[in-house]
């Protein structure tokens, strides 16, 4: 049987069917452009297989493991490592026993969308997933992974991906960029500059970060002009490894544009771990507006995604650590925190700012008007929790009307799932073909734009805001 | 004539429209599970005839008389009592008339489906409710509540009502339970642990409220342990009247999770009435965190119904006191609010908590994915003002994203207005399973699947849930 | 070809749409009664010929120029003067260019609608507007202007237009409202008083609009009492001029209702300039109370427009001054806002408050319970960003459940762009009736009903609101 609905996300009356169908048989093929993510670089620099179903499926999908864990299955029993030594799950055809017996859980959820696609259309898979169906799906998977098809490099050019960048954090050293760039491998893999944790002064190894980046830089981190020239030296570098854009997760979105000699102080006061959480806070703050200020130097794109609660079991944090699905949304303020930022460099032909938010509350109120508006500002699509088909058709339903599409930036994957990364662009395609059949069937739009917008959302504005 | 259409609720294209038809068909008639609302045990217990048509649809029913008191029509005047000794309507004819004239009022609300149901499939009308019709359809309900077979009782078996559960405060003396258990009829209604009044230091009768509570549990309620065994006593009578949860009213989310020597502290503080506001607050979050520490001993579900601001009129609440309308939503806050108390609970696979809002803007950004990733942690239904067509739908596409349907419980009536249980039930399957057809209309879900999830919600995941 | 389709913003399935179109048809002949907007009354008491069409159509609307300036075109290059006496474009054929040239980027946005609807339905254009046919529709409107049938009181006929309300700030003269009056012209432009100059103390001329407002009134404005009365007075005034409102655009909707000495207290030190930013805000929320007072005295309906972060942009508000497209929405809360306001005044039968907002996630929360209880409040129509097909939709969507229809107030069109005042009527008269079908097609309202709402939502309600 089928997995997939050849007309799903589409519109249920007739005529908006048909015009969505018309719409994305006119982009379907169009390559992927992958502007921020988080797979590998490994991979494609070694280009080994990826090891086993559950490597692949299971153990590095937050969304998957965290709907297990809610409904009961321990994490250990998932593969995922303990830091206290106890034991774990180490066969994977158990894991993806648990998984496949528990998949009934993601009825109705993306993950359920994403995974049926990738057993589909990367691997041939024609049976529905479940307890029963476990092993045989297993090998067939495991199967495929021995073959050199399977592997990343060659999925990448079956994935017909354009461009992919992934993100790093200020002080990798890149091996696996160079690697590529150095290998006889086309494939356009480039980087993204992720300093948070050289930024954030309640990163646990902040300080040791510190040193690093100065060993790492040759500057002398322990002074505000040291520092700043350290991120120049890393943002350089990162540029030379095809990064066009930079990367900032804060818990807010707030920005400040303190004097030249407060902001000495506040480095010194945050660098010598004396500093109260509102300076910690500050500090983040300050730099996101250093940042802008070096992107309006040095061109990179800036993008800003605020607002999660990191860690919210202290049990699971101290027991597994970060990115075990314990990172919750919460409100988030744009209209005043990206003030003091947007004074500085709002209004700068050169300088591009794009933001995200959990905060879905925030789109028609704050974020489209800002971006509807400043120059420098554009709209990151739906992001993570509203990563969905349902969330993408609310994101365009409430930033069109302010913002129009052109202030948008096109599709993000975001995603450490690699075979998942053609499942997510196909799905905003559909919802974006979805909701451009329905402004024409309510008579908003014409279908000559309609078709010329499918395009703009699927490849030019990716690769404009990103300056791909 | 009919009142109500057959498809009612069901999506407009036809595929989407034979699905939920059969949907329905296959689970319409399944027994109602009702875990949580305020039908009074007294009617049950005693089985007397339901006084009058005014009694049974406008004096009890808030959704009816703040409507009519928007619209100029005075509280006296729907026979609701005035503190202060003025007079105010006895005729339950009146009132009705009142009610009739002003019954276009409800268009478009949930209110108009409930009566309308009520009236066609408990009382047989097949007259629209107008000034005009207003006695006829008066006479003839009266009529109706006369005879047997509008008893409490018989009402209850025509419901098919599997199990009810009442809401009683801690100080109650759970009679009518008692009295139902000693009868020879054999509906299962039971009660569920409600103490607010004795938790609450801002509840004006706080103080008596702990000497009563006392002296129903020959507990000492002036010392922190004594208050604490208290409700440990309370909570196990109510166990042995089939009480298999508790439920909280909170103004706020908000839980702590003091030290013994702190709470102590406060309870002291509270008691002796010299509390701060900020205390008050600290005490009830604190409390909410006992709760759960008790119910992973004895089992209870708990839940929590929190971001009401009660009685908004000063005037209104003098004169008529509470309950009277003017209770009003407001933002609430549950990522760092319910935080201590999931740091204690939230991981136990014996304890559940069920959470409720009135801010919608939570289920997407704070309750879907708090629900997806705590084993403890469920998700209400849409409650109160949300209890509506559009409100449920609006439940399920920003919830089931990311916390599937399975971290969910399935429906709640929460009424006090008994001849509306069924139309409760009616709407809220019907937008289930119009939900279902849409999921498998855009591709996102098989028909084997959607009528298995139509069971689940109808009445598995309430049994599971509330431990019935 | 034609700009407009026929059933624009009708539902797709074929039983929706029929009942749409039956219900427009009912209403789409029905005089414009326009309660609330900014057009300017010298239009009607001069009836000059409008300029050309960059001054009808750009640079008067912060819709259409806000999109051009976040897509790089230059405020100066639009037609708008900079305060620094640097150089701006003054041939409007120019300026028509450039948003001609750039005018997909309202695709999808309300602005699309008005203007094709403009453009199709008052000047007869039937070319797509683009930087090709620029030139050609240009001269086409322009060369209209030209013809009597183009002046403002041939258009305000044609548009059929019963009453419309313009907006003045409390230190306006009236002039036009007198001359329009003296005139034999028969068209209704009323007045509504709208003090916020002479209100806030954060407003730039707030000293010297005081010393305006004593010579206006012959109050002494250096006291409370004589404050008032020159607040009495002036409303008495416009009175006189037809308004039988008053309007009020704080940042928040805070309320307050201290006690005289405090009240007179407050005053004194606001207008002895030594006010901090907690007492600016404690004394518009005071005056909002006054105002209320005066209404239960004169009559005059109150509106509150809340929630507007104002001049976010200081480069562009230095440069340009304000209302350039820089107006951000942010959270408002009205729960406890508006409160002490309400327990004034929110009893009172012959006291209307209409309530609007910038933020959407409080109609369902906060807004409709209120106004479904509260006898004095209603809520006024989709506002501003919100005032889209989809913006409409859901305030009826988020509404209706709670407050029902008849506790608002039908449509405001807001404008100050004249020829958008029929597109803008059309668009909520659709996106209605659109709404009342999908309640007919889902079985919760039956067509008799939908045919009187749909008569009571275009005219009635906003005439019995506005005691018009």
């Amino acid at each position: 049987m089928k997995l997939l609905d050849d007309d799903r996300l589409f519109p249920g009356n007739p005529k908006g069917l048909g015009l969505a169908r018309a719409l994305f048989a006119s982009i379907r093929d169009l390559p992927i452009v992958s502007p921020h993510g988080h797979t590998d670089p490994a991979w494609f620099a070694r280009n080994a297989s990826f090891e086993n179903p559950a490597a692949l499926f299971v153990t590095p999908d937050h969304y998957v493991f965290r709907m297990l864990y809610s409904q009961g299955v321990a994490l250990e029993d998932l593969g995922i490592k303990p830091n206290d030594g106890s034991a774990f799950e180490t066969d994977p055809r158990e894991i993806w026993r648990r998984f496949a017996s528990h998949y009934y859980l993601f009825r109705g959820t993306p993950s359920r969308l994403w995974i049926d696609h990738s057993l589909q259309e990367v691997f041939g898979v024609s049976q529905v997933l479940s307890g029963e169906t476990a092993d045989e799906i297993y090998d067939q998977v495991a199967q495929s992974l021995t073959q050199p098809e399977f592997r990343p490099r060659a999925l990448f050019d079956r994935f017909n991906i354009d461009v992919i960048a992934t993100t790093e954090g200020a002080l990798d050293t890149l091996e696996h960029h160079d690697a590529i760039t150095k290998s006889d491998w086309r494939g356009r893999v480039i980087t993204t500059y992720r300093p948070d944790a050289v930024i954030d002064p309640d990163h646990p190894q902040f300080s040791a970060n510190l040193q690093n980046f100065a060993e790492i830089t040759t500057c002398d981190t322990t002074t505000w002009q040291g520092y700043l020239d350290a991120h120049r030296a890393r943002r350089q570098t990162f540029r030379e490894h095809g990064a066009t854009a930079t990367d900032h997760g804060h818990p807010t979105a707030r920005t400040a544009n303190l004097a030249a000699s407060e902001a000495e102080a506040l480095f010194n006061s945050v660098v010598s771990e004396k500093h109260t959480p509102e300076q910690a806070e500050l500090f983040r703050a300050q730099m996101l507006t250093e940042m802008a200020k070096m992107s309006q130097d040095d061109g990179m794109v800036m993008q800003i995604h605020p607002g999660s609660y990191r860690n919210h079991s202290s049990e699971v944090f101290s027991r597994f650590g970060a990115d075990k699905g314990f990172d919750i949304p919460r409100r988030t303020n744009y209209v005043s925190d990206l003030r003091p930022l947007l004074d500085v460099a709002g209004h700068d032909p050169n300088f591009t700012l794009i933001v995200f938010t959990l905060d879905e509350t925030a789109y028609g109120r704050e974020l489209a008007p800002l971006a509807g508006v400043y120059p420098a500002l554009k709209l990151g699509p739906a992001w993570w929790f509203f990563d969905s088909a349902d969330g993408m058709r609310r994101f365009r339903e409430l930033t069109t009307e302010t913002a129009g599409f052109y202030n948008t930036v096109g599709f993000n994957d975001d995603t450490r799932a690699f075979c998942s990364i053609p499942a997510r662009h196909d799905v905003a395609r559909r919802v974006d073909c979805a909701f451009l059949a329905s402004l024409i069937t309510s008579g908003r739009l014409r279908e000559d734009e309609a078709f010329e917008l499918a395009q703009d959302l699927t490849v030019n504005l990716a690769k404009r805001a990103y300056r791909l």
